[in-house]
This record gives C-alpha cells, structure tokens and sequence, in this order.
C-alpha cells in the first residue's frame, strides 16, 4: 500500500537521483572545485553566495577555500538535507543554508562572490540564469567574482548514421517481416523534438559556429528572451547530414575579464562567429573550462541533437547556411522554442522544434 | 509550440519505444520465433489467436509457419500500425488485426492455438495472463495450443556490493565531503520499491527456489490473486545478504503435457520447492524455454530485486528460512503487493513492498 509516506519519498526521490547523478559527473563537480581553488584568493575571507546550492557541495568547496561566509540558496526540498550535510561537516557557523527562492531570500549583507551551477542542457534549457543575473543585480558588490564568468553555445553539422539505422531504418527488415509502414511514425517520435545524447567529435562534421556567448558579469535577462545567430558551415567530409548538434562550455575568468565585454554583446547580433581551436588559444586568459563538446570528456549535460527526418547527402565543402532563433516559451518560462533554418543544396529547409 | 497533433505523436512514442524494445529483445522474439516453428505441426492449416498482438509479429510468425487465420487481438493503438504491417506484407486475408479488448472481441470461429506474451517483469507484474485465461476459457478448442504453455517464478538470495556501495556508500565521502546524513533517504530511495536490474550468476547466494508455476493450460484467474509459497536457503557462500531477486521462465510446451497438471497445482499450496540444474534437466518434455535468469543472456526483464535496508553478514552454509506471498493490489489490479518474510541467525525479517 502505498501512503502519503510513500509518496514524499517518491518525490525526494527525484531529488536524490538528480543530485546524485550531478555529484557523479566528475567533471562538473571536479571543474567547480578546481575553478574555485584557482580563485581562492577572491574567494578567502569573503562573502559567497551559491545560488541554487543542492546538496551544498559547491558551498562546502568555498567554506574549505576560507570564505568567511557563504549563503546556500535553494527553492528545492534539497535544501534541508543541505543543512544536515553542512551541520555534518561542522560548517554550520560558516555555511548559512536558505530554503527560499532567490528573488525572495533576505540576506543582511551584499556578497563579493556568486557562485551557481546554473546550466541546463543546451546551456540554457529549464536555465537557472535569470536567477544568477537577479542575485547579481541585487547582492553581488561591485567588482564582485561569478563563476562561472562565460558561457559560450555551440552549434555545428553532425552526421550519425547509427542513430537512423536504430530508430528509423531498423523498421525495413524486423525479422524477416517489413515493418516500413512504423517508418514515418518512428521518424517523428525520434526526431521531432530535440534529443539529448552523447556523441563523438567523429559525428561533427565541420567547426562548429558559437550561438550565444554570455558575459554573466554583464548579460542582462531581456537577451535571453530571444536571439538569433546566423551560421555558415562548410562540409569537412562527404556524409549524410542528420542533423545539428548543440553543446556548451563555460568559463571560471576573474572579473578582470570584464574588458572583454564588447566582444561578447557582440556575439547576440547573430554575425557568424566559427570556433577553431586556434581561435580557443588565442583566450590569453582563459584559465578553467568546463565543457561539453563531443570531443571532450563526457558530462552529464551530454549534446543535444536536432534531427532532420530526411538526411541530405551532402559533398565535401558543400556549404550550409541559415540561422538558428531560440526563444523563451511563452507558455512555459523553462521551455525553448528553437526555430533552425538551412540553406543548402539550392534548397530552403525549417526545423522548428520545442526544447522541454 | 506543443499541438494536439504533437500530443498524439507523444502518446505514440511510449509505444514504439515499448515495443522497439521488445522487438530488439533477440532472446524473447527469437525464442518465439523458434517456438512457433517447433509446433508448426500444430500450426499449420489452424486458427491462431494472439493475445495483446502489439506490431503483430507473433501473428506474422504464425501466418509464416502456415496458419489458415490469425486473429491479432490489441486494445492499444499499437493495433492500427499492426494492420499496416499486416497489409505491408500482404496476408490481410490470413491475419485479422482486431482493435479491442479481448472481453469483447468476437470472433466468428473457436480457434486451435492461443500465442501470447503476456510476462511483465517478475512475471506477473502489470500482466495480460488474466486476458489469456479469458481467451483460453472462450476460444480456445479443447485440446488446443497455449505458446507459452508453462511459466515459473524465481526467488534467490543475493549480494551485490557495488550497488550498496554506487547508493548508499557513495554518499560517506563525497569529494571530501561528509554526506552520511543522504544515506537514510537514499537506502528507502533506491530500496523501499522492488528494483528491476541485471545481476549476474555471481550475484546469487545458492540455488533459487520455486515460488510460482502456471500451467497456462489449467490456471484459473483465481489463483493469481494471492499465493504463497515458502523457502529454505542454504548459502553457498560467506557473503554479505543484499535482498532476494525473482526471476522467471516460459516453456513452450505442446497440450500433451497437460498431464503434468497435478505438479503445477501442487506448486501454488506454499511448498519449497528449490530448483537445479539437474532438476531442470529432469523435464523430459521440456523443448523451447525462454529464460531471464541472471546466468542466461539478459533480457529487456532483466531480474526484479528485493533489497535490505542493511546487509546481513551471512556465513557459509548459513540458512535463510521464510514465506513469499504475492498478491494482486485491491486498489490497482495490475499493482502487486509483495510480502517477504525470512528468518536468519536467530531473527525474524519482513520486508513489504509494491510493484508497480
């Protein structure tokens, strides 16, 4: 039978299996920790607050780095096993756990830290952003730290053959039987809406093109609502083309790098900006990284991939060009409206889809 | 933006994904498929009834061995893409695929032989086995064919460190960080609920005991309400006690073995009765099994674990005495209620849980 018991920890359990996942993705976790080690003299002696704290970990890692005070803010139920992790570790004079929400959270002084893991899958999906650029705006003093300070949003032509072959092209031949009459249908369940999986940088089929590039120190919440970018692709590789594959990373700079404010509210006019890795390098001051491109290391954020329901062979340096507009919901606030539009091959193609 | 047309398409995903899954299942479509074939003695020039028809591959697989007519039963819009791929491979005069409850389906003939799978996981969970004996009882001809024709469920002792220590030890030290305090709401987490996961051979503390056997040609729905059986355990291993994992077999047995009906109904009265291999072996009858215990090759069932909150350190040889009952949830028929009692180094256990 299953009681009202039952079901709170039904709903914890939702909570712990996030979490969980979260603090076993060691690159998050490890890049955080290292970021703040890296700035630990911003960080000693000072004032932090973590926004949207969870089980308190990143709070901790600041408490060990010497902040004399840190406020863990969550919403979430989280919260109060954040209090029991903090007691545990003898931080409870140091750690100040908050059970609100940030917009309404009372704290008696302004901070000279923010520290958040606000990243959604493609950067932004379900985003805790708007509540780092609130904190901000409200608690941070001037010339404050945040990390993570930059985020940059990919976006580049992928090939991925072994995806179709599972979920659309299984349905020919299924033991002898045709099942081609489940094609359209099994296209449109795969492909209709964005899918978040891991793929490798064999999959990618040019540099990618940056998509939004986010100065938290400066970006202000209207930007967000909607932007648009424009992209210009040149095939690497002769190869069916499936799709696009959106990734992220995000950078841990010193508010020194705020110079660089120009270059990056630049980057929400929608002028074509391709990555290289030379142009990585050229970052004189990029110190700490956490990304979640396809050929680095894995992370819990994955890639997130818009299909196309038909491939398009495409020839080597064959170009694709077109746009791509991601846009608040205006039904649901966490929910993107992505809408990609392609030229190539002498042929206009639209992939309008919803990010949930 | 989400239409109803999206909606639709959403409510179909679960679907394909479901039966994709099924499907891709090599161990339980191709030991159909080798069933059928088996008795296509029996097959040939007959009528077939397939219970819950899903993409109507089983009926396909009949239709193939030489049926005269299948009639392909579904109640879910699975059935409207089974008529396609029915057509697709042109035996609509041969296989009728009936969108409807198989309570109210007609039918206009008796027919020879009834195909089903109808197992959930720990066999009877969320299960159509009460739809089969509807069938039977209605349409079968006397002497006819049941695929499956006989099924029996598994319980086993079993350690598994890693996942006590991936779900709850994990939580003592986490990136130098005291967590403890998780581990209460992360053993009720991840342990108040029976856990549907693959172990391996080595997982399992001595041989398996019989809980449940169904002759599908003689079970009345009655007897799956509740029933109890009981176990003695003897381990073979010093190891710490982790829980009990059920697991299941199907035999495809032709209706000859009607006759081994008195040893079926023996097995719901509670009686131990624990299984071997050579006791296997002994079934002189027994031609095609599809079997999803933790030695065999893995299935999309995998095994259904009971764990303990805390391991009990078993010595070598050490007994495990208790009972088993199963019963059909009064509040959701396709819920089960588990209750396990078991008695080991002078104390009593209970542990009760839901499958849902």
């Amino acid at each position: 039978p299953c009681t009202d018991y039952d079901m709170a920890y039904f709903k914890a359990y939702s909570h712990i299996g996030v979490h969980e996942e979260m603090l076993k993705d060691h690159v998050r976790t490890n890049t955080y920790r290292n970021a703040i080690m890296h700035h630990q003299d911003l960080i000693s002696g000072k004032v932090v607050l973590d926004v949207g704290c969870g089980t308190g970990v990143l709070s901790i890692f600041c408490a060990f780095a010497g902040a004399t005070r840190v406020y863990a803010v969550d919403a979430s139920d989280i919260a109060l096993q954040a209090m029991e992790i903090v007691r545990e570790n003898e931080l409870s004079d140091k750690v100040i756990v908050l059970h609100d929400r940030i917009e309404d959270v009372e704290i008696e002084e302004k901070v000279d830290v923010i520290i958040s893991e606000w990243m959604g899958y493609m950067l932004l999906s379900e985003s805790m952003l708007g509540s780092v650029i609130f904190a901000r705006d409200k608690w941070l003093k001037p010339g404050g730290l945040i990390l993570p300070s930059h985020a940059s949003l990919y976006l580049a032509p992928i090939t991925n053959s072994q995806r179709y072959q599972d979920s659309v092209y299984f349905w020919r031949d299924v033991y002898g039987i045709k099942m081609s009459s489940m094609m359209p249908l099994a296209k449109q369940c795969a492909f209709m809406e964005p899918s978040v999986e891991t793929i490798s940088g064999e999959n990618v089929l040019t540099w990618p093109t940056v998509v939004a590039q986010v100065d938290c120190y400066t970006i202000q919440a209207l930007q967000l609502e909607t932007f648009t970018a424009t992209f210009k692709y040149t095939s690497m590789l002769q190869a069916p083309l499936h799709g696009f594959a959106f990734w992220f990373d995000v950078e841990f700079n010193g508010p020194v790098r705020q110079k660089s404010k120009k270059q990056a509210s630049q980057s929400m006019d929608g002028n074509p900006q391709n990555a290289s890795p030379s142009n990585k390098k050229k970052k004189p001051d990029v110190s700490i990284v956490l990304s979640t491109a396809p050929e680095d290391a894995p992370t819990h954020w994955q890639q997130t991939l818009l299909y196309l329901f038909e491939p398009i062979e495409l020839k080597k340096d064959q170009n694709i060009e077109g746009s791509i507009t991601i846009s608040q919901s205006q039904q649901h606030a966490r929910f993107l409206n992505i809408c990609l539009k392609y030229f190539t091959g002498d042929q206009w193609y639209v992939k309008e889809s919803v990010m949930r």
